[in-house]
């Protein structure tokens, strides 16, 4: 059975072992302070061309983002975040039970606009019983969201005159960001990312890593003793060591952006196969997720040999199915795939 | 510079990588649900001899802390640890964090005796205003202590009883459990850790893994939904894997054991050493860390060559310092330590 | 300006304050263990036909509404609610703050139907990946809603239903019982409140106390240590004879049913007056509540005496308002109002 | 039996009933912003002579803490506290419960000491490994303290010296602020209280009142959207008029302190008639708790008529007993007791 149904079924991507390797028995100090950080740090402000940031290397994605909004919010304050977002569907209550409500605005194919959140914020500012409500005090969002479509420049420099009015910081969880950099339609880069927010976070998890999220912090109150609260958090690692060096590697020689590429090109090619055999796919997006409706009938022919997620039903004998790439996807299982999906019928 | 301050100066035990390079590219499911943490999970169980204890991987010791305690209080309870616990001193206020005070028993060297829980227990149970007061509901030790020293069988037995009189759950962070059990004073084993306990974890991080700690749950109050808890509080890795792997390898032919041994074996040599040259120890204990109070000429003289950790001042031109093995450190370092100690006049 | 804006403009009924003139100078144990509060809990059981419920008095409503909840769920846990409810719109992120997510159910006229809550379990029960959610572990509802409306005894019947085969808390938010109950259309006993919950709490605040919420609970696992709980929420006032000589006050002679039925008999007169002036009614009830669209002119004609809440815009020229009745609603003041409407033109 | 073991044992002082019959049919809006809540709020302004503060009044004295301290702890910060100190011994974790921990300082007759909070800040600013420690972000101390006893001008200014240092906020719990103000030893001022501090409360459960403390806050972060924060922590009553009749009341012609006097002159009275009889205080104060050292028999002889609280064991044949009056102690209960110490023998 061939894996499409996640962006991390294998293990790291081979340059990250061999650097592991290489590195094994050298000493270095614990709790992030290690050699490999410090230069994984430095590479990451190169990539954002700005000196100035405060780089940290966590876990996970949802331990990034409970970190993160604990970090930046007093006890009445709230995160707007998508309906669809994963800090709402996903994460098990991560962030209320660090005590905060998420502020939910409705979506299509998965994107916040400026709008949306302009309302909601002046709903609150202008409510003279506001005290009864939740502040909205941070916006949080996905890029590429979780239907793998992606903001332009312009949507998130207006989401950020949002945030900017309103006081509000700004948020974005890149555990997928890289998909979204490399993709054909994108304009955004990763100087954007900080330029445009307060802080983000690179993914590596899904993009090449064991384990590791890169958080890149501009926003001075976000600075201020934020590896205190990572080690509060259970995120500090004390072999900071195995974060840092996958990073390191990850951004010597854009491998990052390499990894991200090769993936797409990989779900590009699908998605062409998919829309020449007439599926039509539910969200608009060029990473590396892909949201083909299939017939019943079609979804039981490829799981015969491909593993993807079968979600929602989305009418009588259609499902809404997610297929997923990786640097782990190999190049046959695609032609494999496709081959399949030019024969059924 | 040799490190003697900490036991997670290295990567991993080769071993450990050797696998994970063995594995890279099998693809696994996500979230703990791989088939290296099931073999993981059996392992384990076999070294505990009980089938019936459910096995879990977390990353951190802290989080390991704070995701336990978490899932077994009550908001008016606390847990009972000692006021040189970890959980007390170095982790942030995570366990506060989570909403729980810590009950703070005095100890001499670290260890918590049965009758100072009683005492607690007594206290709380029969004061009629305990409205007011918080509930100890959890008993927290850690095997080893922080200070290194370990619990014999009959000290965890009456430990047991009384967290069965009181109806509290027992908990014990091993973080550095294998240095313990390897010591030649204990007299506890594996499958005692759970017999007398309701919860305990096996520490991986310092003990030869890149990180990971496996929490073994016999209490079945504990054991449901330990997982969903777990991803609430960041613990839940994508790439399970990681740490099943690990586990797997340092449970296949003693590995575990065999590094703590090790470990142990340098640390007594230079113990002996110290002893020879007239040094004493603060904490008397036989696992990987050593306390000598060294006069301040000595602690300068061996800083030339080594790195340890100079804790507290103990008199007018003494300090309490910490030495530390692991399965990284070199026999030819530790010969090279002993010769400085020797040397020293 | 005469308020029809709120249930809580005027202080308390005579007969509670005539009361705690009486009992000023009489000594009393603190916290709830004074005599007033004592006999307060009998009368109560009898109300409810119960004498094994415990009884607990507290300050307000979002105060009971967290206390309750935070006694009941552990982490992973969320309790279930009407997108309407008021633990969701206007008590600050309360819950969220004890570490709760609440889980929303889209409602008409105010209340959940037993179907809903039966799907949102289902989905959650059903899903391999639940532990990803968070688990649907309490419903919380208002009765009478947040608009006034009420439940029918077969509508909580078929709730208690669903809360007993997915294992839920049943906890209802009686701030207003007393209106519910003796509505014209309400078939609900005080017997049936606690028959077919497992915790409800009987509002005094605004039926005509100073302050004071009256929790009732069946419960045995929401019974054990609630006053710890209560305590630890800043909920447990030092001077609870003041909040039990005001339930010995309401249930003595039936004095807490007059007062509703005296609120009620001058919503209904008033509600009569609308509709005879064609004036339409957002949500259908006969409790002290009314939400009457009216035209703005009319907003700006009835403000020039009375006051009371505009709410929503429900089109260009129409808004919707609520007015209020409560024990302290002056009979003359109503017939005033009333002539009011009857000269709109 | 007669009361003396607490200071809230009778309602209120008798001016807050009749001031409340008075206004009972009087309408006013909600939630803290009513016509008598405004007058107390100036009232108490020209009490410390600062008209840019902000007032608000809260129900009962852990509700206080817990929503002060909430509001100004980002989450890796803490409150520093006396071992002694009621948010630490009788809060039943409502600190903790809001995420925080307590950083305890020994003290001698309940007071903190400059230095004390110096060798704290120092230790935790110093140290490099201060990410694995909870930062001191607040001192909080009552005045007077949990045993009678009271903080001095020089002390106050010293303290406050030490937390402008290492930008701390400083809060005091004036539970029985007014026992303080009034003891012949005091030399503190309202004027000081919040000169001094950045926030600070007025206790009015235990000073006349039925409930209710009025919280008074300098510090412009701490003033921020603090009624959302009390909203949140259950703190906001819908009829904030029964606080604000009462501070009223008590502001007014100087009650707060008159009856504030007349129970310390009683105490005196009480520990005078100790003292010649040979009875030792273990606390020395001039406040209204008396802490006498008793012969079991005495304890005895005195709980034939009187009630007081029985406190810890001191010796083979004594025991620390608390006695306290309060403005409902009768005069002639106070000759009473004084009679029955004469007579024992």
């Amino acid at each position: 059975m061939i894996h499409f149904d996640q962006d991390y079924a294998e293990g790291a991507h081979p340059k990250i072992l061999e650097r592991l390797l290489e590195t094994n028995l050298e000493q270095a100090s614990g709790y992030g302070f290690d050699q490999y950080s410090e230069k994984a740090r430095e590479l990451i402000k190169e990539s954002v061309e700005n000196d100035a940031v405060d780089v940290h290397f966590l876990s996970a994605g949802t331990q990034t983002n409970l970190t993160v909004i604990a970090s930046a919010l007093r006890p009445h304050q709230g995160v707007v975040a998508a309906e669809s977002g994963h800090i709402q569907t996903l994460e098990t209550g991560a962030i209320e039970a660090v005590g905060h409500k998420i502020l939910l605005l409705p979506t299509e194919e998965g994107k916040i606009q400026a709008e949306q959140v302009a309302a909601l914020c002046e709903e609150y500012w202008n409510n003279e019983a506001n005290i009864h409500k939740v502040q909205p005090a941070m916006l949080h969002l996905a890029n590429p969201t979780e239907v793998g479509t992606i903001y332009s420049r312009e949507e998130l420099a207006a989401l950020r005159a949002v945030t900017e009015k309103y006081k509000m910081k700004f948020f974005i969880d890149g555990a997928r960001l890289g998909y979204g950099l490399v993709a054909e339609t994108n304009d955004v880069t990763m100087k954007d990312m900080i330029d445009l927010t307060d802080v983000f976070y690179i993914g590596g998890t899904k993009i090449g890593a064991l384990l590791g999220e890169a958080v890149v912090i501009k926003d001075p109150e976000l600075k201020r003793d934020f590896r205190s609260i990572m080690k509060q958090k259970g995120a500090l690692l004390a072999k900071g060591r195995l974060l840092g060096i996958q990073f390191e590697t990850l951004f010597t020689n854009n491998l990052y952006f390499e990894i991200a590429d090769y993936a797409v090109t990989q779900a590009m090619r699908i998605k062409e196969a998919l829309i020449e055999k007439g599926v039509s796919l539910k969200y608009q997006n060029d990473t590396n997720q892909l949201f083909p409706i299939m017939t019943d009938e079609m979804v039981r022919y490829l799981a015969e040999e491909f593993k993807f997620l079968v979600m929602n039903q989305e009418d009588d004998d259609h499902h809404l199915v997610r297929i997923c790439t990786s640097w782990g996807t190999k190049e046959e299982n695609v032609d494999q795939l496709i081959q399949k999906i030019k024969d059924f019928n």
